[in-house]
């Protein structure tokens, strides 16, 4: 009888958790990277919390975060500039919360920009999605992504009906300050009057339609001076998926590009550039057995700005091709070997290992 | 039959994790503030732990604290203080562990004062629960909460009998030295030899008594040389819910009032002031279609300890009125209109959006 | 029956959650430290992630870390090294990450050197776990534990057949530079090429052999020109276990014994020293109410590398009694004294508390 009792209250506190609750997942890697000159250990654990709930009226809320992604006591950068590890879910500047229902969906924090959610990046390579090679599949959108954090959380809608997929994302337009004693960006103790006023919003507008096993996306954003034209489409063709892009940029100012600082061959100095365009297109091969390929392909065209240059242009291609095989239950082996001219030394890179999803 | 065996394990599981179990709750806000010259989007997710056990003569323990709350490496501000980012439930600077039964509750960790326990703050009011006007609901309570950080944890010990709730708290009285290779409060490896001595244990002591829907409080705190007396009270008189306190402090030098540091207008400099008392009221107003209504008011007066200002006194006013619509499941929408003039610019500011509990 | 399909659902998200879930386990302390002039609270709060799933032909694979584990946004020393602080498990620099089957376990991240996991450390005293006192129960092992991070993650291997335990350990041999921008040992975005080559792998060896209640063990481990050979062995006779080590170290420069920095008694300078040998025996006795008493003795000895001292040897003992009473369900009352002479004052130490496993 008692452990009938038992049973049945467990089972209440699940269903009453079933409407508003915190699920987590994680995942993890381990495995060998070649940097190009050593082989290096390289793993990670982490896990993910999962907030959702219903109203009584239906609509759907939530957010997620990952523990990492927790950093309450960041700091800024000497510059004065925040940082990929400047993030804290606690302070808006990680994870997200969202609302949603009839009228679409609507998230707050760091979300991806509207042209990032209509078209998404390239295939990742390798156990470690592509990081080891400085992430080569990522497109860099102007906006989201780390591209806005001064002005805190950013705000994304999306809508669907019929295959359209609307999407729309912005800033507030409020740069913040933060001093010694407050040193977050999204923490609501920095406002800087006197300079709000000088900075703009940043908005990114998208649409994509999806039709059969194929699906196209036009997206365009704003960021200070910067414009951002990017078109994508993703095919699916038997065991094969296909994807592409093309990214025009317009007074796009840049110090790096992808994850590493912009350098030129044996030459420490950085040289102002411009970035004008960049494109790419990925190829998934997916067979029944659970043995994957992947290739990659993505090229970025910049305008060298100093004056012994006159206005030359120059383009860095990265590409790579990986294997990928599932083990079931969330367990994949996988490799890939990526050339990614953004390298100084301009080295090949691989990785091998396996990848865990819990 | 499997699957009534997977059912018993589970169950099984369930209960057993009920005797000592770690469980998930979190909460999360998305919405707009207007900090008196701009609209800004401000977001956050958190979650919490929960840890609870029961011993086999029936004690009950356990403890919590938040994700953000572990801030395992955290430093100390240039002037060698702690500042409230500074925080590790790991090192007991923040979160709590407590053990209870019979003789009452002992927490430790990062509690709250006995005044604090005995008194509480105000009503919260807007989706960010009055962040967003540097929270003018909260009692400047002279010990905990933040103030006795450098003594390391807190003990907190409650009774409760015939109505009659008692509270008593304390630091140990021995400041941590903590240099550049040890630099957390509340880490065993930076006792201080030197100048413990110099250092007051920091207590406060508190009494309250409940009668139906009546509750008074009464409070005295030493932290220093500094002293506090706060008298509290709460009425729940049908769809009302209303209460006041008187603050009465001694010697308590101040740098800053409420979460920004103190200013007065127009003047860059911070004056000396002595903080000699503050009283406030707030008023709670819930309809029974889950409409609720807020109201506060608080009054912060100090003496002003420059040459020229010869001991002249000054008040601090904030006074706001709030909003709220339960949407159920854990969701309420809320906003809120705040004049705090402890701002510099003495703006007045406000807020809307929708808060999450799951 | 709508009960019925809940109650359904709920025990297959259970046993889905089986294959490859995210537990939570957590434990928690709270009580006082005699550090030999003052009285001291001290408490502290934990959760852990542990991370477990199988893939479809039967190897199991997982991970786990703490959620103090997890400091994303980590900083180096003014003298460029990784402190203890400097952890996070995302990028493998805390925490670790396994796969396992028949042919044995492979772990990847913050493991423990082959000496370490083969031999472990003595017993733990109070219920701060020796921490109170600077953890004299902890052999210093040369490899592992805190001392290869500049390397990233370490491999551990280990193997069991027929009582006989195997374990292999060793770092990448690749030191990492991180700048200001790239602040993190572990992370992938750091290598240092021209400065690679002229580090050492370091590693470690170890074999065990299980008889009855009886155990022994012997590694030897290389680190830089440190080398390191430990003997140990685990007796349980009746209510007692007896553990006892012998460590040799070879070329073993130190700046530090234990966690607190090596220091001569009234002398601020700290010298040059090589650390020789060190060893030690720990007896738990365990009654069957509950009751429990153990006891500690370890010696360290250093050679003086200073001039004046002529090579002269000197030894650093650590000795203490502890007692522990279980109170069931994971709530632990203990106590111990402990006399460390590592430290500069030569004091006695003690705490005395309640600890708690959930």
């Amino acid at each position: 009888m008692k452990k009938l009792l038992i049973a049945t209250s467990a089972l209440v506190a699940l269903t009453g958790a079933a409407s508003a609750e915190v699920a987590l997942t994680g995942d993890g890697r381990m495995g060998l990277v070649w940097d190009g000159e050593n082989a290096q250990f390289s793993s990670r654990a982490r896990v993910k919390f999962n907030l959702s709930g219903e109203t009584d009226s239906g609509l759907s809320f939530g957010g997620s975060f990952r523990v990492d992604q927790e950093n309450y006591n960041n700091e800024i950068d000497e510059g004065g500039n925040s940082n990929e590890s400047n993030r804290s879910a606690a302070r808006g500047t990680a994870g997200s919360v969202y609302i949603s229902g009839t009228f679409g969906k609507l998230s707050m924090g760091d979300v991806v920009s509207a042209a990032e959610a209509a078209i998404g990046d390239l295939t990742e390579l390798g156990y470690t999605s592509g990081e080891f090679a400085a992430n080569p599949e990522e497109i860099d959108f102007l906006t989201g992504d780390g591209e806005n954090e001064e002005q805190g959380p950013t705000a994304l809608y999306e809508y669907t009906f019929n295959g359209v997929n609307l999407f729309a994302s912005m800033t507030d337009g409020s740069r913040r300050d933060c001093g010694a004693g407050n040193v977050t960006y999204g923490t609501l103790g920095c406002y800087e009057f006197d300079e709000d006023d000088d900075t703009d919003v940043a908005f990114s507008l998208a649409a994509g339609y999806e039709f059969g096993a194929y699906n196209v996306a036009l997206a365009y954003s704003e960021n200070g001076d910067g414009r951002e034209i990017v078109i994508g489409g993703t095919a699916a063709i038997n065991e094969f998926k296909i994807k592409g892009f093309y990214a025009d940029y317009d007074d796009r100012d840049l110090g790096q590009l992808g994850d590493f600082e912009f350098d030129f061959d044996d030459n420490a100095d950085t040289f102002e550039v411009d970035y004008d365009r960049a494109y790419g297109l990925s190829v998934e091969y997916a067979m029944a057995n659970g043995v994957g390929i992947q290739g990659l392909w993505i090229r970025r065209e910049v305008e060298i700005l100093e004056a012994f240059a006159d206005g030359a242009e120059d383009a860095y291609d990265a590409y790579g091709i990986g294997a990928s095989y599932d083990l079931g239950a969330g367990a994949t082996l996988a490799g890939a070997i990526i050339k990614n001219e953004i390298f100084a030394d301009n080295e090949t890179r691989a990785d091998v290992g396996i990848k865990f999803q819990f």
